[in-house]
């Protein structure tokens, strides 16, 4: 069987970095209680550092799974409105989730720069029910179409600077 | 702390079924051999009985994750590019995946329904790696916006007649 995952390359980077700075939002994957996969969607955006960050409500079932079990996945990369979305991009991220005290400091340096992405969220974003998540990437798995599979590590997914 | 999950009615039934009908693609979660979920994109249709159906590829991880263990979700239901997209309805399905031989009657069958609604799949349907996967759903959670979540019965998800 042929493998189909191509060398990771500047163009595959890029394209990655691009899928993830223009998220705003991705379909979470976790695992529940019962060991079954659970996909939601999630806010997404990034933090200063370049890794990724959710703004999530204790009431969810992923925050639930999540405290049980910080393993998950998130999936960046809409398709929009036209052609066949299994051509558009997209990237797999596999990592572990590290909630963070809404009642910190890095909660409050971390929401005055995610609600300049997020405006929105200033509708919710001081609820005592509401807190960051932020995500550590072990890989990813960018599918750039058909036939056009790259692997992912954590440098790939930094923007240099 | 408040039960956010309202009572399921014929609304959000409705809303469900809808969403499915209207899916052309998902993210799908599964579980790898190390235990940690993978959500990537994937087609999705609905096969006659109106249970979840995909076509996957041999060469994909989802697919080498799912012959190993069957247990997944799915969510359908695409925000578009206008407003916040967590206000917009999606649908979280949990289940188990049924790969089926792409040389059997039932393949044969399927590809003739699904190509009804996936005329571009016509491109690779016949490939020999090519297969469908059919989802035996137990469980849904819909969440029709902030404030709005429901749990589905596999019941409340089909279609009367």
């Amino acid at each position: 069987m042929n493998n189909p995952i191509r060398p990771t390359d500047e163009e595959a980077r890029q394209l990655a970095q691009a899928l993830m700075a223009q998220a705003r939002f991705a379909a979470l994957g976790v695992v529940d209680d019962a060991g079954c996969p659970l996909v939601t969607r999630v806010a997404f955006g990034l933090c200063p550092l370049g890794q990724p960050v959710s703004l999530v409500s204790n009431l969810s079932a992923h925050t639930k799974a999540l405290k049980a079990n910080p393993v998950c996945s998130l999936l960046v990369g809409e398709p929009g409105d036209r052609g066949d979305p299994l051509t558009h991009p997209r990237l797999s991220l596999q990592g572990r989730a590290c909630l963070l005290d809404n009642e910190s400091e890095e909660h409050t340096e971390l929401a005055d720069h995610y609600l300049r992405s997020h405006p929105k969220a200033k509708l919710y974003i001081g609820f005592a029910d509401f807190f960051f998540v932020r995500f550590a990437v072990e890989v990813g798995f960018l599918n750039g179409g058909f036939g056009k599979a790259f692997h992912m590590l954590p440098k790939d997914l930094s923007q240099p600077g």
